[in-house]
């Protein structure tokens, strides 16, 4: 037998069919075609997807698949492709979770830096670590770099772009990026402070490679990327060659059809991440405490030789949930606090400070 | 005002809150804070999304926001990240669809090819197009080189790599693709026939790019490829670069939040599709016959420049619904069946005739 992925799904399905329903997983998830039809004993035996356990979970099933590891290629685009690849085209099926047989995570890159890389740029050693955004799109570069300059006196560790701000006309990468980058030089030369900026990388290889050599001229360090929007395999091959930190948003990422914690945790991790933003409980977006907390575990836990990465609670936060966030996530944690910051108005640096504050003394 | 993209969104939620939660959807897709803190005119009146309109749709509401057009910078995973880019974390918002404002699309590529060029490469002038699939995976090259060219000897016009086929160890692009096309080169001697290869491109911006070497090299002119998996912005750069038609295939592209006409369809086609394969009603997958004609409308109908997309019906069709399917979609359709030919086992090659002969004489 070869190496088995175990990968389970929520089937919703009535009772008296979930062992046809199951086996036809079986079948679309590996060789997609009638089992019957297939004549090479090494296909039946180390090829066609096993159907490894089958349980009532509430009105529905959880079905654990045993994916054949060599299918995958050891690649990202085809290890999702096998995961969920047809399967995301029925309503019906939900991926829950992957268990990766030993050995499986040193085909993929895993973080390059971690949490102890980021902890070591930002120079703090037990704290969690504080983030922001630069918004809103349509602003001047001007705008976006006095506010990163205000945000960096501050004491902010992380200032990130508005996921949304890409490369349009009206801030472009090669004009904003410098310009926020040198604020935030001009700022840590006050304050003696290490704040780092993570601009947003959109676009296709070109413009990715055309991104990160503007990056690296003015020593920016950490790109913020949506895997789902660039492409897990383009993430994959970001972290392999542009020697930047990767800060993982979750653009695109869907709501209920792959488990939070599998593909903002896991998967993502396994691709390169160093930090994994997802939005907190509580906030503008409908995830529970459970499925953040499980996010957090997928990222930090021991798996193998990779690094931990730094779990991002975000969506909808605010300087007065800060205690609660820490005592929820522990300090190997950055909270990131955008528009509820922009929200002090002429107070803005006051806020800020207040933030940094609070998160220090936590 | 600028020109704005008119995004339908279903949005699941009680009456009372549906004018709330429009607007917070607007912040949302657009700048991501509070409008009130927001100070620049051009960007409350230019950036910010506008709320359209408001109506009940069964028990819940259809809300079209305006999206200023500037914020996707003409960039494919920009758009899809100002459609659905957060919000597709909200489990109570779908995407339904998309109007974009005149000359929006002159900044994406479109099909290369389209209908007209597919139909040219394998001399098909007005009947429909016949296409099937080398399966299962982890069968060997020589397998998988045999039944291409006994597919091609049928006459089925394009054979497409399973989806599944990637660039495993079982067989390897570099091996597979040349020994497949020489397979169906031959049959071609044989018959006179024009059968076309599309195999599975997958993997990151350097995998592909050594794919599509490979494939020119041995005289491939398509290829099948996951605009989902490999990354939309991926799947723009193909197209610009590679001269391949493009046989765009929807593993991974979920079953229920985007619409299937919006994303198989329209936007496939502005990023360069020349074919779109589609899960048909009545098989494998949940989809109904209205939404399976969407995607054919949308990848067909009249849309500025753009070229018509071939409409791919499949997913676990078989030889007896031709007929149907014909009458559904017309002839400017290519229908694939894929393991209902591989279930006749030793007669793979007279019912591979048999479906050939009931395309060309519908």
């Amino acid at each position: 037998m070869s190496a088995r992925i175990l990968a389970t799904y929520r089937i919703a399905c009535a009772a008296n069919e979930i062992e046809a329903r199951a086996r036809a997983l079986a079948a679309e998830q590996s060789v997609e075609m009638p089992i019957e039809a297939i004549r090479d004993p090494r296909v039946l035996g180390e090829i066609v997807a096993t159907v490894e356990s089958v349980r009532p979970s509430g009105n529905a099933f959880e079905v654990i698949l045993g994916l054949a590891a060599e299918t995958t290629g050891g690649e990202a685009a085809q290890l999702v492709n096998m995961l969920f690849g047809n399967c995301s085209l029925q309503p019906e099926v939900e991926l829950l979770d992957a268990d990766f047989p030993p050995g499986f995570a040193s085909a993929f890159p895993g973080p390059a830096h971690g949490i102890a890389g980021l902890r070591e740029r930002v120079g703090a050693t037990s704290r969690a670590l504080t983030g922001t955004a630069l918004k809103p799109q349509g602003s001047t570069v001007e705008h976006l770099a006095k506010l990163a300059g205000t945000f960096a006196r501050a004491g902010i560790d992380v200032i990130k772009d508005d996921h949304g701000l890409a490369d349009q006309a009206f801030s472009p990468f090669a004009e904003r990026v410098p310009a926020v980058q040198r604020a935030i030089d001009a700022a840590n030369g006050e304050t003696g402070g290490r704040t780092i900026y993570a601009p947003t990388f959109s676009g296709g290889p070109g413009a990715l490679a055309t991104q990160a050599a503007i990056a690296r001229d003015c020593g920016v360090g950490v790109a913020l990327v949506a895997p789902m929007l660039v492409g897990l395999p383009v993430f994959v091959e970001m972290r392999r060659t542009s020697g930047l930190a990767l800060l993982a948003h979750p653009a695109f990422a869907g709501a209920s059809r792959v488990a939070p914690a599998l593909l903002l945790g896991r998967l993502f991790r396994l691709f390169g991440a160093d930090a994994t933003i997802f939005p907190n409980h509580g906030g503008r977006f409908g995830y529970t405490r459970q499925a953040c907390l499980a996010i957090a575990a997928a990222a930090r836990d021991p798996w193998e030789g990779l690094e931990p990465v730094l779990p991002v609670p975000a969506g909808g936060m605010s300087v007065e949930r800060v205690d609660e966030m820490i005592s929820d996530y522990g300090t190997d944690t950055m909270l990131l606090i955008g528009g509820a910051l922009l929200a002090a108005g002429d107070d803005l640096l006051g806020l800020s400070r207040e933030f940094v504050r609070r998160v220090r003394n936590t």
